[in-house]
């Protein structure tokens, strides 16, 4: 982590401690569905205009807002522009970025990468991919907040991170003990790591059991809402004293159903707030458990 | 893959028997390490000098060069402009092209990626990771050819993939049983699949029983040479025919000796050529095997 810059997840809590609510906005602009208004000029104009009013209408009501790279990368380095102003719109408004990049390379070409997403974007925290190694994570940890894949929301995970080891693990939980040796190295004045986790809410079964061998990792928890995830799924992520995980919401937020002549930014307003309370109140119910 | 275009496997090879060697130069472009001459203008601009500096040097010797995604998109939008420009020459010097980006998402994100790597940069190959499981795999062979992480030659590879699953497979075969699956759906007449495999030359203990798992895939061998593998490694990676496996090396021939008063291309031109030779040398002698 760089001198003078607070410890990402104690940034990262203080932002949540702020607004209330571990939540994060998922900025996944696809240009088929983003509002004909915005639609104007080259797709990556429209994309960068489109994610700009999202920042402006989620701006003080949520702590931090989760940024794929895919739906810039697409469009080359149009996209990549595209991506630098979302960035540092995103920190203007406030808001803690996380770059959803998925990265994962080794040596100097880690090195690059981690370059690119904290030092080029200025992101505070980013997804890496660990199935290369730690040698793959820690280039990342020296220059910002690091969520390392290990439990993912999509249904064909189980086909590699549900695997049973000899020594009683599943693939995932073998990966959690890499992240947890590794993370414990880098612990904030909060008690937890910049080296979190992501831990999909479709896969709440195996939370409770990712949560004991990971109690410093903050879970990154995406699949809530719109890929099938419940309230009492997303519970099972947080610590018994309902911190320690932030939920993400990507397309219930950002193209929710507008009411008649209502403006798209107020829909989306409205979502974010709902979703804010909505899990709100599971961290209430997680906190207020014997 | 679209219509109208040739099965990546049988492209590949194609080119690879047209130049006598299964070689691969690695374009990993580091500021600090590219001659001064061409060390003019914006560090993008630089890092694109040299690759085509590289890709003029190597044309006619090798069939195939693997672009290192990271080291451009350090740069941000600069880099990317500069990865456009490299890939487009590459092509036109009658390059194939290998586009190593290890991106792994899943859904319309690795769609999204799918779309950058194989319609905007035009890359006939990419390297994925396959951690997220096949769901993030699918959406990029629809489009070309793809090199999945099985076996990384960094050490560190070994405390996850090398872990010992209760039916007897480590986890690197069980990513190989997937990608075996998945890629028998698109075999060429070449008998290989547009699905391959990265599988370190460093990690050649493993190479014979990843092979017996994936008989039609293509293996990308990196770690030879700087990283530490030899030709008896490099060996085991080829079926007994001397087919099957493409050897890449970065550091060795884009950054090799000069000879006093050798302009730095004779000198990569050479590097390349002892590289070719190795390499067929390896192949020959897999071949003759009784």
């Amino acid at each position: 982590m760089p001198l003078g810059r607070q410890h990402p997840a104690d940034s990262l809590l203080k932002a949540i401690d702020a607004m209330g609510a571990p939540v994060c906005v998922g900025l996944d602009p696809v240009l088929e569905r983003i509002p004909s208004e915005v639609r104007i000029g080259t797709p990556a104009a429209s994309v960068a205009r489109f994610s700009l009013g999202i920042i402006d209408a989620v701006r003080g009501i949520v702590p931090c807002i989760k940024v794929q790279a895919a739906c810039f990368e697409r469009y080359g380095a149009d996209g990549f522009k595209a991506l630098e102003e979302v960035m540092v719109a995103a920190k203007a408004a406030g808001l803690l970025t996380i770059l959803d990049a998925k990265r994962g390379d080794i040596g100097i070409s880690a090195e690059h990468y981690a370059a690119a997403l904290f030092g080029h974007f200025s992101a505070d925290w980013c997804t890496v991919n660990a199935y290369l190694g730690i040698d793959g994570v820690t280039p990342f940890l020296a220059h910002g907040g690091v969520f390392a894949l290990v439990r993912t929301s999509n249904p064909a995970s189980d086909a590699l991170q549900s695997l049973q080891l000899t020594d009683g693990r599943s693939v995932a939980e073998a990966v959690a003990s890499l992240v947890a040796a590794t993370g414990a190295q880098s612990i904030g004045t909060s008690g937890f790591s910049s080296l979190g986790a992501v831990v999909g809410a479709t896969k709440a079964q195996d939370a409770t059991s990712l949560r004991a061998v990971m109690p410093q990792q903050l879970f990154l928890v995406p699949g809530y809402g719109a890929q099938g995830g419940t309230a009492d799924d997303v519970r099972r992520c947080f610590r018994p004293d309902g911190k320690g995980a932030i939920v993400t919401a990507s397309r219930s937020v950002i193209y929710p159903t507008c009411d008649d002549g209502e403006h798209w930014k107020s829909a989306v307003e409205r979502a974010a707030r709902t979703f804010a309370a909505e899990i709100r109140a599971v961290c209430c119910a997680a906190a207020s458990q014997p």
